[in-house]
């Protein structure tokens, strides 16, 4: 396997460092639109199996699927922003390659009615381009990281070992993540973060398909495992929503995720202000994003990792009946300490725990254990081998009976 | 008397359109970093006594002084945010002209103790230059809007005519503005608003000087007059806590601003992120100033008149001991309503009630009622001209026996 990692960023640079750890690929080529922090990345690891191909327009199919021919590739890891989901994933095909990435296509909200109807969903553009990926036998893996990702393995698993009929796959995300010396500083990518959380979030329900509601809606305290502790979670725009009904069998799908009162506050301030937008304004005769100045103002995340401290965890409560006919509960998760991390791998909680996931899918295309063509999710191949090579890559997962 | 106006903005243009109907004045000049916004001005008043000296960088002293002298004018009215106060306070002394302004040279906080000593204060850099000119015998009329302004005067009316102690000088800004059509529409400059907010707000003892608090501090309820009611006030760093213990004596000094709790929120957050800094970020390989971005953002709040609804009230509350030796407590008191001004003068309230104070003072410094040589607040001089001018002028001010 030869991969072409577009995107050396925090998650991009965490999947390297994992990678390099493994044998399933003979060659990793880095490029970014920082060709330097492509070069750093690729020998950052001390592997002769990587190399940088430098600077590249993410946006740019033709240069990007130029890039995978150059360099003789059989996947394009995408490890950017979501922004250029469609481009990679038009340049994968166009290429002949397997794609992965770790969120989907954008979505678009309703005109007229953005807090109770969907528009266009996340991953719509992608699912739009099934039949050309079966047609050409070629498999887009997506919505590959940690959630979506493992989150969507867990509810395959569920569906297959622990469930006879699911009421709701909950996917709840927290963390109690401190950084020493900022007043306010994300552990993971603001854009992304803004995008998610002030998009109307999409609900799933099986007699009603996929609605919306208001930012930061049906707000609630969740118990997080391993000391975390209790933290407010709302519902957030996510593709494990629109990924999980398409082959797990359940009668609501939900996300929220544990942003905590004060970040819910500057989100919410952001958008009364409109500095979440991406449109540019003008400031002074220059043009500029505001969401990207939002990001400029900020730490970047990925180099946090030595003043934070806690732990992260993603995971799925499940509720429903299980095999034996009895109500069941479970919370099915996956929960990293910073500090093990960083020890370990030098990367970030929020990071690595992203990363670690493709590295684990692709190691079993790699192996022919996962295989397929179309557009896929992680639901849609066997769980067992994924959940037991994570946990060979020393990072084991763990359920909570009850919830 | 010829006025050169420096500033064609939101206050600058009301201005304008408040001198045009008096006549103490022979010529207006008005000038501005957009020249075409200058222009607009000073054709929109109707008034032959109007033109436009087109576009000046007003940090540009000389460029400053050489306009004055081209235009012969014997008044430099500021009418640009407080960035620009110290060149264009130069530019006036050295054109040997009277200078006006309504916000004084800014502070910065103290480098070690910001939230309990002060550093270099609000005025500081222009009192320290006092001396010049008061041997130029030339008038520097400072923190001559509304608030700095007509609160200085209310703080001498009522040491002069009311009290014969004064424990505090409150001032109390609350409003009950609302903007149809926007989430979050400021109905003053976002730039200066955020300098004010989120500087230490200053607060003074007789028995202890000047000191610092942290930002929104001691939040007190007030009940505003002519139907605007409670609004939670907090302390901020603002002009008059400098310049009333200049020449009015009191025991403590205090401004506190109206902010309500929507608006407190979101300042806090755009703190937090960092958006409120001054100092360019590099986005995406162009430099902006983050705050710059959160005007760019934002309604210019001079063009949101038409849309306001309520009232706007800037006051004085002072307690003390009356002239009878029994204890008293007064607010003293200015109130406009949006849809008044609007109709009477096409500018929106907010900026009517800054611009109409700098208007009165220059027709009684044309009259010779005030006058005097150096740096001087409104204090210094006699209030009760001021005062029956300002009603004269169709807005009159209130007093509310009991606080």
């Amino acid at each position: 396997m030869r991969i072409l990692l577009v995107g050396a960023g925090g998650v991009g640079s965490a999947f390297a460092a994992i990678a390099a750890r493994r044998g399933f690929f003979e060659a990793l080529v880095v490029t970014d639109y920082d060709g330097a922090r492509a070069d750093a990345t690729a020998s950052a690891v001390g592997d002769d199996r990587f190399s940088s191909a430098g600077s590249v327009d993410a946006g740019d199919a033709d240069a990007v699927a130029a890039l995978l021919a150059e360099h003789r590739c059989d996947v394009l890891m995408n490890a950017v922003d979501p922004r250029f989901v469609m481009p990679l994933f038009r340049a994968a095909l166009a290429g002949g390659v397997t794609y992965v990435d770790m969120a989907m296509s954008l979505s678009h909200p309703h005109p007229e009615r953005p807090h109770s109807e969907t528009g266009v969903k996340l991953g719509d553009e992608q699912f739009a381009m099934a039949g050309e990926w079966e047609a050409a036998g070629q498999l887009a893996l997506v919505g590959m990281g940690v959630e979506p990702g493992l989150s969507d393995v867990f509810a395959r698993y569920a569906a297959d070992h622990l469930f006879s009929a699911i009421d709701e796959l909950g996917v709840r995300d927290g963390a109690n993540l401190e950084v020493e010396g900022y007043d306010f500083a994300p552990s993971f990518s603001i854009w992304t973060t803004i995008e998610e959380c002030l998009n109307p979030p999409v609900v799933y329900e099986k007699a009603r398909g996929f609605f919306t509601t208001p930012p930061f809606s049906e707000p609630e305290v969740f118990e997080f495992p391993e000391g975390i502790g209790p933290v407010e979670c709302v519902n957030v725009e996510h593709e494990e929503v629109l990924l999980m009904p398409r082959w797990v069998d359940a009668g609501r799908v939900t996300f929220k995720y544990g942003l905590g009162t004060e970040f819910i506050d500057v989100l919410k301030a952001l958008h009364k202000v409109g500095l979440d937008r991406t449109d540019p304004v003008t400031v002074k005769g220059v043009q500029v994003s505001p969401r990207d100045v939002v990001a400029a103002c900020l730490p970047d995340p990925a180099r946090l990792g030595d003043r934070m401290t806690g732990k992260t965890c993603a995971g799925l409560w499940v509720t429903g009946t299980g095999k034996d006919g009895e109500p069941r509960q479970v919370y099915l998760y996956h929960v990293v300490d910073n500090e093990w991390s960083m020890r370990e791998y030098g990367h970030q909680a929020v990071v690595w725990q992203t990363a670690v996931n493709p590295v684990v899918a692709l190691e079993l295309v790699a192996a022919g254990t996962w295989a397929g063509a179309g557009v896929l999710g992680p639901e849609a191949l066997d769980s067992v081998p994924f959940l037991d090579l994570l946990t060979e890559y020393g990072s084991p997962w763990g359920m909570r009976e009850g919830g």
